[in-house]
């Protein structure tokens, strides 16, 4: 189409949300690096000005006016460079949701764009069409040195009838930018990571290059929000789609490329278990850096679940900056404590001992007029598991520490834990991780040296709250059960079909779908932790508590 | 228009989520017994079928199935009458979400029109955007005895732009309905009960009537599901806009009336305390009776939130069914203790003390190693609160008791409450009732009979968590606070606003609006309760927890 190229810089930034100075500090920073090195269009995230997700701040006229505010003083910033940068913009019509998905483009310290998004996810942990109102107008072609570049952001491109079974939207902003003669599609994004999705993205976007014989090139965020956590990856492709580019995952990043012709950066790429390890840890440290926490605090139980948290949490905050406390009550066994101490002192964390036997017997004198005879057992297992949660806020309301809950997704499905006892914390680190897909990460963790005693590897899943208590006492076999949650959490099977996927009885798949919907209470009230599957507990899966569908 | 009329009947049913059969046994009951009535057209409220709100239980392949099985059932149930109700329909186009939030129109035993709700709210506690692909088709008018009625659900004949300032949406079914001959509106809706929201109804649906000269009919649903509860109020007003039927609230409801020309009934109005009374009255024994619960247990500290919420419990429950728990600490004051047992006597609940000085003592020597010297107060506090929840989940666990929690919306706005402590249970009854409410509910409930002991009500708020501890040492009084945290929650004004309109210092302001967003972390995991003014905490009120916005 043309024998001139661009020089397009990808700033894969880390933002916080409502961190308008910090946000734009960077957007600046990087820009002006951009122009040093003779890029002609420079690409930040969606929304990099007020991070992402903004959520319901976007209801605060205060956040638009300093959104407005900090667009401004960004552009005046850029010279030689077109600077497009995601920012939430005020939409000024008579009717229509208050704000737009913006990505505004900037050059010679003016504004010279605005394109407004106009496929808004509104599903899983996406509330997009809560917030913004779609764009209505034409696509926005930008001319950069005489070449024609189509904006896009994130969803826009994720309609192509040609690679969806069934498109969600009845619209396809990248059929519209078809006919309009590009020499290069330029998408920002934050798209999430989960399990399995780069190879999707790698797809999807490698086939509306080759399809369109455009060259396209994608900036992703990066960084952890809460529940939400970006690997950044972001991509550039030649026009036969192949990928002539790549930003490193899961930390910031900033390379050029010149297209069409030139190539990037190739990072070498990494397993799925490994990019599991590096979202997890990226998570947390952003979770703890945002709310301002230095330090965390977590039960050590001599476990699998709470032993690879303590490895994640040492490399996300620094060993020093963790504290395992061992709580053993009266059905640990002795392994358990030793393990527990064993593990602490591999990781290098500090490493404390609290024993809960005296609390729980005074918890249980305290009761007994009450509880009269009958069956304690359940209410006495759950009060050990909330001495343990009790104890671990004590700490961190005395030293300001990040309380970390260890549970994870096998056990948060069917309820197999204790509402503000193990489920009690600041952040759920692992919390989507079925319990098969613990040990992998263990298995990753322990692949340099054996940071996880093997014992602990090796040991049967026990809670240790009542005498030679086993978890497949009242579970199936995690290698069951895990594969029974993916049907019928991830996706949605009904019983029959979920058991047939999972290849075990319809009995056993009516009871798991029977507690899986039982225990949204408990769930309801589950600290956040990262996502990293198809289907999170969380904000990705509203249910209703009080129901009584069965199938 | 014409001198002929329909008879209508209005069913203002109470479904369940996912009780399809009891859902549709109570639309087919009341289907034959408007048939028997003489009626010529009977309507119930939205997403009958299903229940309002099913969530992602829509995403379930076998919840859509079970729909459209029962969908078919009710209609093959008409007679002579046609019977309008809501249900989830499949989207069977190649594009676009999957189902529509439908009105299906059956008589003589099939079904003879369906139409598909075009405004879908997604905003606050609404997020039918996320579930539901917008109907796209023209308007639908019935045929009933030779008479014109136009369906519309619920936010449909929410846009009108004679009335909004700013509209919401693009389109406006009335305004699309208005050329086209109409002798009835007819709207079913599941339209969820809010302080002061019924006079907004009433203006905005009176003026449609008025504006179109076409009487207008509208069944709401009734009854609590998890964090909200419906009024039902359902009404029908003639082509002058006047009110000439309504429901009674809170209660499920039937009638009929001949339009135009004909009355339905009009029970006496209530004030809006008695109003607000009900709605939680009717929230928490519904949530109990969907959950399946007989029976709830709470705190009793002796102050006026345990005892509005214990007052409120019998009510729901019946005296019989609510055991409350004293749980005296160090620094309970000893009239603390006498004002609960009075309380309860008062109230006919059920009545236990269990003291928490041993337990608090036990955790106290088992921190103190950790603990070393330094200010343990915060922590200490916390951890009197957290004895009192464990002791309350432990009978729960143990006696399958709901656990009422009794934070009021102003303590939980500013985090003055403890996580696992006192918001810990099942259902958080005034968790959206501000301090000062909380007063004028407790006179509200006392003004048949003194119910709540004067003494309660006289006594400065204090959380006895320290010696001679009041809410004012670290709160302004709740007076300022009240409307501060409206002007800043409710409002989502900037800091300066909010002091202008709460009449306090831009510092108190800003002090309180830091505190709300940084105790969001807290209001994750907070149980259920239901909205009643306009912003909620919990699912309406959905924000970041990692932010850094200041303003």
């Amino acid at each position: 189409m043309t024998d001139r190229s661009l020089r397009v810089a990808v700033a894969q930034i880390d933002t916080t949300v409502g961190d308008f100075s910090g946000n734009s500090e960077k957007i600046v920073a990087f820009g002006r690096r951009a122009e040093k090195e003779g890029s002609d269009l420079v690409l930040f995230p969606e929304l990099a000005v007020s991070g992402y997700p903004p959520k319901d701040l976007l209801d605060r006229r205060s956040f638009l006016a300093e959104s407005d505010r900090t667009v401004a003083r960004i552009a005046r910033a850029s010279g030689s460079a077109v600077w497009l940068f995601g920012a939430p913009v005020e939409n000024r019509a008579k009717s229509g949701r208050p704000v737009f998905n913006a990505a505004v483009a900037a050059r010679a310290g003016r504004r010279v764009g605005e394109y407004h998004k106009r496929l808004l996810p509104t599903y899983d942990v996406f509330d997009e069409g809560r917030h913004f109102e779609p764009g209505r107008g034409r696509p926005l072609v930008l001319r950069v040195k005489g070449m024609r570049v189509g904006i896009t952001i994130c969803e826009d491109i994720w309609n192509d009838k040609t690679f969806w079974k069934r498109p969600l939207y009845t619209v396809d902003p990248v059929a519209e930018l078809a006919p309009l003669d590009l020499d290069l599609h330029a998408n920002i994004s934050a798209s999430p990571y989960t399990l399995g999705k780069e190879r999707l993205r790698r797809r999807m976007m490698g086939q509306i290059a080759r399809r369109t014989r455009v060259p396209l090139v994608s900036c992703n965020l990066v960084g952890g929000n809460d529940g939400l956590v970006f690997d950044g990856l972001s991509k550039a492709f030649d026009g036969s789609g192949r990928v002539v580019g790549r930003s490193r995952s899961f930390e910031e990043d900033f390379w050029t490329i010149d297209l069409p012709g030139g190539r990037g950066p190739m990072p070498p790429e990494e397993s799925e278990v490994a990019g599991l390890r590096k979202a997890l840890v990226l998570s947390l440290a952003d979770y703890a850096a945002k709310c301002g926490f230095f330090e965390a605090v977590l039960g050590l139980s001599g476990g699998i679940d709470s032993a690879i948290t303590a490895a994640l949490a040492a490399e996300a905050l620094g060993s020093q900056k963790v504290l395992g406390v061992a709580m053993p009550g009266p059905y640990s066994s002795k392994g358990s404590l030793r393990d527990a101490r064993e593990l602490a002192k591999r990781l290098g964390i500090r490493f404390a001992e609290i024993p809960i036997g005296p609390v729980f017997e005074a918890y249980r004198r305290a009761l007994s007029p009450a509880f009269g005879k009958g069956d304690c057992v359940p209410a006495e297992e759950n009060l050990q598991a909330r001495i343990r949660g009790a104890l671990l806020m004590a700490l961190s309301n005395r030293f300001g520490y990040l309380v970390l809950s260890t549970g994870n997704k096998s056990e948060i499905a069917v309820g197999y834990c204790t509402l503000y006892g193990d489920m009690a914390g600041g952040y759920a680190l692992i919390s989507d991780i079925p319990k098969t897909l613990v040990y992998e990460l263990a298995a990753e963790i322990n692949r340099e040296r054996e940071k996880i005693p093997a014992v602990i590897l090796a040991k049967e899943p026990s809670a240790e709250l009542r005498p030679n208590q086993r978890d497949t006492d009242s579970l199936p076999p995690y290698s069951e059960l895990d594969p029974l949650i993916e049907a019928l959490v991830d996706l949605s099977l009904p019983t029959d079909a979920a058991a047939r996927r999972a290849k075990v009885s319809p009995e056993v798949a009516r009871d798991v779908a029977r507690r899986v919907d039982r225990n949204e209470y408990k769930r309801r009230q589950m600290p956040p932790g990262p996502k990293v599957t198809a289907k999170a507990f969380g904000e990705g899966r509203r249910y209703p508590i009080a129901q009584r569908f069965g199938v």
